[in-house]
C-alpha cells in the first residue's frame, strides 16, 4: 500500500500533453492555450479621446475660465471609427467623441461640460493640461508583448483579449476522450425496477460530470457484466481512448475480474491499493501508453479517486500550468476520529463567516453514502498521522 | 445617480424565475433544479455486505479464534447482483462478495481475511459481533426523503444522486436566452485590419462567455453602427429573446443611440449611471417585461457591469437559490487611492498564503484595460466611503 502523495506522483510521472488543435474564440472557453499569445498590434491602436468634448492644443486654453473664456475656431468632428483628414494648428479645435482617435496636431482633450458651443466657435471654460483626456496607443498592450500565457485555461476576458490583440483562432491541447467502463452484474439502469440487491448506476453520471468539468470529453462505454468476455471486449473498445477509467471490480474478490482482464492487454501495475479513504482500492497502470484508472465501485470511493488521481492526470493531459485546485485551511466545528496511516477525504460544507473558513462534515461519511457527496462544497484532508482531530483544530480544506 | 446596492435591488425586483422543462440526466449538469426530489426507494434498496466474506449468525462465531475456529457449512454462494433463495440457520454459513444481498437469516459478515475455507465447510478465525460488515437498507436515503432542493445547481454527485434514487428525468428551469448587441462605428470583428481608430470587438467574446458560465445561452445580434435603423432592427430583433444585453452606446455623447431607440419600444427606464467605477453609466430598464441592461463600451467596464448586474439576474431568472458568488476578506498588499462616493471594483489577484487571503491589483485599472481582467482571478470590492486604503487593512474580495 503506497501514499496518496507517491501515487499521485507515479500517476503525474506517467501522462503528458496531448497534441494541439486550432479553435476559434467561441469554441474556446475552458480550453487550455497551447502557445503563447503575443499581441499583434498596439491596444488601443492609436492615441484616443476618453471623453465627449473638444481636441485642441493644450497651450490654448491657459488662463480660460467661465468669467473670462477662451474662444477657439472648430474646423472639424469626430466620432467614434470616424477619421478627421487634416491638422489642427493653435486657435483651433475639433468636437470630438469618446472613442474617437485624436486628431493630429491636438495634444490635450477638453470635456463638453467645461465648454459652450457658440455656432462655429466654441468657449473654452477652464485650463486642461497636456494629454488630459487622451489614452495612448499601446496604453493596455504593446505590440509583441506577451498577452496571454500557454497553459491558460481560458476564460471570457482571455476570449475578449484574444480578439482584441487579432487572433481570431488560438491553439488549445486536444481534449483527452475518457473511456469509462462500469463493472457489475448488481448494476441497473436509472429507469430499470430496483430490485433486491441491485444498485442504480450513479458512477457514470458522476464520473462524467467530473470528467467534463476537468475539460476532458466522457465516452459512455456501458456496463459490464461480471463475465470475461463482455469485460475484455469493452477494454478493447476503450483502448481507442486517451484514458480508460473503470469503476467497481478491484477489490480482492473472486469476481473482480478488471486486473486479470487488463493483465490479457499488457496492463503495467503502477500501484493498486493506496492509504487513503475512502477508496484504498484505486488501481491504477499503463496499457499501450495509455493510463488506466481502475476506481472503486462505491460511489463515493469512486468520485474522491477521480478527484485526488484522475483529475491531476487529465489536467497535465491538458498542459494546464495553473492549478485550478484551491485548498484553504479552516476551522473545525467537530471532532473527527480517523484511522492512523490513511489519509482521510472528508465531505464537508466549508463557510466563509467573520473573517476565517469554517468546516462541517456533511452526515455520515460511508463510501456508499453519496448524499454526503451531494451536500458537499469541498472535501477536508486530514494527514494520516493523526488519529483523533480536535474542534477547533484548523485543518486543510479543498473547495470544489 | 444611485449606489449599487439599490441598483441590484431594483434589477432583482424586475425579474422572476422561468418555467421548467425536463431534461435527461447526461444534460442536466449545471442546470437549476425546479422541483424538490424526493427519492423514490431506500439507498441501499436492501440489506448488503461491505466485505468478501462469508455472511453468518454471528452468536455461531463466539469463542472462535485462529488456534481454536469454529466450523460452517457453507450452503452456498451470493455474489453482487445475484440472489440466494433459502434461508440460513445456525451452523451454516453462504459465501458472499461486496455488494451482495444479505441471506435470509444471517445477521452478519465475516471478512474473508478471518476465514480458511475447508471444503464445504469454513473455518472461522475471530468472532465478529451484530450487523458487522452489513450495510442497512436505507441507510443513504430513505423512501421518500427529499434529496436536492429546488434551486441547486447540479453538479456530478447530483446527477449520480438522481440515477441512484430512480430519476433519469428531472426539471430544471430553462435556460434564458441572452441576445448581445455591441454598439459602434469604430468596432471590428478579430480577423479585420485594425486601422487608425478601430478598436477590436471584444465585448462580444467576453459577454458570450460570462453568459455561459451564469448557465444562460448567449446570442449574437451583430455589431449595431451608430445609425438609427440599424440598432432599431437589431433591438427588434433582440427582444425575441429573454435578456436584451446592449455594449456601447450609453455615455452622454451625441451618438448614443441606445436609450433613445429603446424609447421607441416603450422603454421603462429605471436607472442609467450608477456611484461606481469602472461602470458609471450602467442603464437598465424593462422593455415588454423583459430586462435590458445598457453596458458601457470599455472591455472592462462591460465585464464587471455584467458581473455586478447581468450575473445576479440571470441566477434568479433561473431560481438558482444557492448563490455561486464567494465573498472573503483578504489582506490587502498595496496602498489603494479611490474617489470617494464610488464603489470599486479593482481586478484582483488573490492568493491564501500562510493561513490566510492575500490580495494586490493586477496593474493599471483604466476601463479600457482588459489585460487587468485577463490577469484577475477576483474583485476587490472597495466601499463607497473609503477615499484611501492602506496596505494592510482588510478588504473584500470576490472570488471570480
Amino acid at each position: 500500500m503506497i501514499s496518496v502523495d507517491e501515487a499521485l506522483k507515479i500517476v503525474l510521472d506517467s501522462v503528458r500533453p496531448l497534441e494541439s488543435e486550432a479553435v476559434g474564440l467561441r469554441d474556446c472557453y475552458g480550453r487550455v492555450l497551447s502557445e503563447d499569445v503575443y499581441s499583434e498590434c498596439d491596444i488601443p491602436a492609436s492615441d484616443y479621446s476618453a471623453m465627449d468634448g473638444y481636441a485642441l492644443r493644450y497651450s490654448d486654453t491657459k488662463g480660460a475660465s467661465s468669467s473670462s473664456p477662451v474662444h477657439l475656431k472648430v474646423i472639424g468632428e469626430i466620432r467614434a471609427g470616424g477619421e478627421f483628414d487634416g491638422r489642427l494648428v493653435d486657435g483651433q479645435a475639433v468636437k470630438i467623441m469618446t472613442g474617437a482617435p485624436i486628431p493630429d496636431g491636438a495634444d490635450a482633450v477638453i470635456m463638453v461640460e467645461y465648454t459652450r458651443a457658440e455656432g462655429d466657435r466654441v468657449a473654452i471654460l477652464q485650463e486642461v493640461g497636456y494629454g488630459e483626456n487622451i489614452r495612448r496607443a499601446g496604453e493596455d498592450v504593446k505590440k509583441g508583448s506577451l498577452v496571454i500565457k500557454r497553459g491558460t485555461r481560458l476564460g471570457p476576458a482571455h476570449a475578449g483579449m484574444l480578439s482584441a490583440v487579432g487572433r481570431p483562432r488560438v491553439n488549445v491541447t486536444r481534449r483527452p476522450r475518457v473511456a469509462i467502463i462500469i463493472t457489475g452484474d448488481e448494476v441497473i439502469g436509472p429507469d430499470e425496477e430496483l430490485k433486491k440487491g441491485k444498485v442504480r448506476n450513479a458512477n457514470i453520471y458522476s464520473l462524467s460530470g467530473q470528467v467534463m468539468s476537468a475539460g476532458a470529453i466522457p465516452v459512455d462505454m456501458g456496463i459490464a457484466r461480471d463475465d470475461l468476455d463482455d469485460l475484455k471486449t469493452k477494454i478493447k473498445e476503450a483502448l481507442a481512448h486517451d484514458v480508460i477509467i473503470t469503476s467497481g471490480g478491484v477489490s480482492m474478490g473472486e469476481y473482480d475480474l478488471v486486473r486479470d482482464v487488463l493483465g490479457e492487454f499488457g496492463f503495467q501495475q503502477l500501484f493498486w491499493k493506496v492509504a487513503m479513504r475512502p477508496g484504498k482500492p484505486n488501481l491504477f497502470g499503463i496499457v499501450d501508453n495509455k493510463p488506466v484508472f481502475g476506481l472503486p465501485g462505491n460511489p463515493v470511493s469512486c468520485m474522491i479517486g477521480f478527484e485526488v488521481f484522475v483529475r491531476p492526470a487529465i489536467l497535465r493531459m491538458l498542459g494546464q500550468e495553473t492549478n485550478d485546485v484551491m485548498e484553504v485551511d479552516a476551522y473545525l466545528e467537530e471532532d473527527i476520529k480517523k484511522k492512523k496511516g490513511l489519509r482521510f477525504f472528508i465531505r464537508a460544507q466549508t463557510r466563509w463567516v467573520d473573517g476565517r473558513y469554517v468546516t462541517r462534515t456533511t452526515g455520515p461519511q460511508g463510501s456508499g453514502i453519496l448524499s454526503s457527496m451531494a451536500l458537499a462544497n469541498s472535501l477536508m484532508i486530514l494527514p494520516e498521522g493523526e488519529e483523533f482531530i480536535r474542534k477547533g483544530t484548523t485543518v486543510r480544506v479543498r473547495l470544489l
